[in-house]
C-alpha cells in the first residue's frame, strides 16, 4: 500500500516502517530559506521537478527493469504498488486516518482549500467569489465554507456545475456567457462594489483578470491558483492596485507538506472538511483508462485507485 | 493660520477653535464600510475628488469674491490664510507639534511612509528596493530605514539621487540606465533571488513592472504608490503571482486621516520620523512661484510655504 512507509533508507530519522504517510509532489527540506520563511512553502531543494526524474543527492533512479532504469515521476512515482520517495516529501499522517480518502489531500484538493485559507483568508461573513468549480475550485469553496463566508458566488461557463457546487457551499451562480459586459462588472454590481475576496481555479488569464478586477476597493483580495499558459500576460490598469486591490497567487495552497498536511488531514477527522464530497468514483488499478476518460470528460471530482482488487 | 481652528459650524463636535490641525485632501467619515475596516482608508463619503469644488452636504461654496462663488479646491483650498474645510477632512493634532514641520505630513510624506509602514510592511533584517527617489519615495525608504530594513536599495534613473537618499538609510544604488537588462533582473541577481519588499514611488509603468517582479519568490511584497496614466496597463506573466510574489497598491499610505494622522506626528515628536530630511525649501507666500520652479526642476523636496512674512 503506497501511504504506509515499508522501510526507511540511511539517515531518515523522522519516519519508521508502518507510518502513514501522503506522498507529496513538492517537498519540504525545513532547512532552505523558503522552508525557514513562514511565508513560503516553495523548497529549494525539493519544490517540484517534473523534469528530475531521478532521487536528491545521488541523482540515480531507485527503479529499474531488466536492469534498465526507470525514472522517477514528479518525486512521487504513484501509479504503482511500491515506490520511493525522498522523506521531504512525504507527510506522516495520523494513522488512524482512512488512507482512500485522505489520500485526495496530497494535491489539488489542499490547493483550493489552501487558497482561501492559507492566502485569501476571508472574514466571517464575507463575501467570496470562486472562478472555476472543477475539484479545485469546488475546494476553494469548501474553504470560504469553513471560513463562515456568508455568500459564495460560483463563476463557471458550464451552468451544470452549479447543482454540484451548492454541496459545497455555493449561494450564487454566475455564468459569464450570460451577460454582453464583463464578469467583474456583473460581479461588482451584484455586491454592492465588489467581492471580499476572489480564488481564481481556472489557469485561463481572462478570468484571472476578471477575479482580481471583481473585488472591492480598499480591502479586496484576489488569490490566483490555476495554472498558466506560458504565452500569457496578466494585464489591468494599474490604477487597481492603487484603488487598494490586492493581487495575490499560491503554489499549494501555500501548505508545507510535511507540517502542515498532518493538520489538514485533523480538520478532516474533526468532520469540518467534508473529503467525501469531492470523491465521485473509485476504479481497480486495471481501470486507469476509464479514470483518464473521467478525468477528460470532465465527469466527476476524484477518482480514487485502488491498487489491490 | 491654516493650521488653527478659528471656528466650527453648527454639528461640529471633534474640534472647537484653537485646536491644531493638519488638512487633508481625502477625508474620513467613520461612518461608511471603508472608514469602518480596518484595512481601507477610501472613505466613500469624503475620498478625494477634484472636480468637487464644494462642501459635502448642502454642495455649495464657501467662498466669493464680489458675490461670485470661488470652488473649493481638493477638499482642503490652503492657498490661503484662512479656508472652510469639512471637519472629516481635519486631523487634530498634538498642539506641541511644530506646525511648520509637521504639515508636510498632510500627503506626500505619508503616503511614502505608510506605504513601506502599512503595506509592505518589512520585517527587521530585510532588503528593500525603493523606484524614484523624489520625496515620496524617500518617505517610503524613511519608512524603510524605521522598520529595521538592513539593506534599502534605492533605484533611480538620476545618478545624482544616491547622495541625498544616504541621508534616508539608502544602502545601493541602482541606475535602470547602467545596465542592459532589465533591472529586476539586475536586482534579483544582486539580492540572491529578489528582494523581500519593493515600493515604487514614481507613476512609471514599467517601474511598477520591475518592482512588481522583483521581489523575491515565496514572499515577496511590491507596493506601488505612483499614480499612472490613464492608458497604462501593468503587464506580467501571471506565474510571478503563483510563485508566491504579492502585488499590493495604496492610496495616502492606507492612513486614514483622522485616525492616524495624529499619530505619525507623534513619531515625529518621539524624533523617530525625522521630518525636517523633507523640508529642504521655505518662501513666504509672495514667492509661491519660486516654489513651482523648483518643484517642476525637480530641486529640494518640501519647499514651505509661508503666510506671514
Amino acid at each position: 500500500m503506497l501511504n504506509i512507509v515499508e522501510s526507511v533508507g540511511e539517515g531518515v530519522t523522522d519516519l519508521a516502517p508502518g507510518d502513514h504517510v501522503l506522498p507529496v509532489f513538492t517537498g519540504e527540506c525545513k532547512e532552505c530559506a523558503h522552508c525557514k520563511s513562514e511565508e513560503s512553502n516553495m523548497c529549494d531543494l525539493l519544490r517540484i521537478n517534473v523534469d528530475r526524474g531521478v532521487m536528491i543527492g545521488d541523482g540515480k533512479s531507485r527503479f529499474s527493469i531488466n536492469g534498465q532504469p526507470i525514472f522517477h515521476f514528479v518525486g512521487t512515482s504513484t501509479f504503482s504498488e511500491y515506490t520511493v520517495i525522498h522523506d521531504g516529501c512525504l507527510a506522516k499522517i495520523n494513522p488512524e486516518a482512512p488512507l482512500d480518502k485522505v489520500c485526495v489531500l496530497s494535491c489539488g484538493i489542499s490547493t483550493g482549500l489552501g487558497a482561501t485559507l492559507n492566502v485569501a483568508k476571508p472574514a466571517k461573513g464575507s463575501t467570496v467569489a470562486i472562478f472555476g468549480l472543477g475539484a479545485v475550485g469546488l475546494a476553494a469553496m469548501e474553504g470560504a465554507r469553513l471560513a463562515g463566508a456568508s455568500r459564495i458566488i460560483g463563476v463557471d461557463v458550464n451552468p451544470a456545475k452549479y447543482e454540484q457546487a451548492k454541496k459545497f457551499g455555493c449561494t450564487d451562480f454566475v455564468n459569464p456567457k450570460d451577460h454582453n459586459k464583463p464578469v467583474q462588472e456583473v460581479l461588482i454590481e451584484m455586491t454592492n462594489g465588489g467581492v471580499d475576496r476572489s480564488v481564481e481555479c481556472t489557469g485561463n488569464v481572462n478570468a484571472m483578470i476578471s477575479a482580481f478586477e471583481c473585488v472591492h476597493d480598499g480591502w479586496g483580495v484576489a488569490v490566483l491558483v490555476g495554472v498558466p499558459h506560458r504565452e500569457d500576460q496578466f494585464k489591468t490598469h494599474p490604477m487597481n492596485f492603487l484603488n487598494e486591490k490586492t493581487l495575490k497567487g499560491t503554489f499549494f495552497g501555500n501548505y508545507k507538506p510535511r507540517t502542515d498536511l498532518p493538520n489538514v488531514v485533523e480538520m478532516y477527522m474533526k468532520k469540518e472538511l467534508e473529503v467525501e464530497k469531492f470523491i465521485t468514483h473509485s476504479v481497480p488499478f486495471s481501470e486507469i483508462n476509464t479514470a483518464f476518460d473521467l478525468m477528460l470528460k470532465g465527469e466527476g471530482l476524484r477518482c480514487i485507485m485502488r491498487m489491490e482488487e
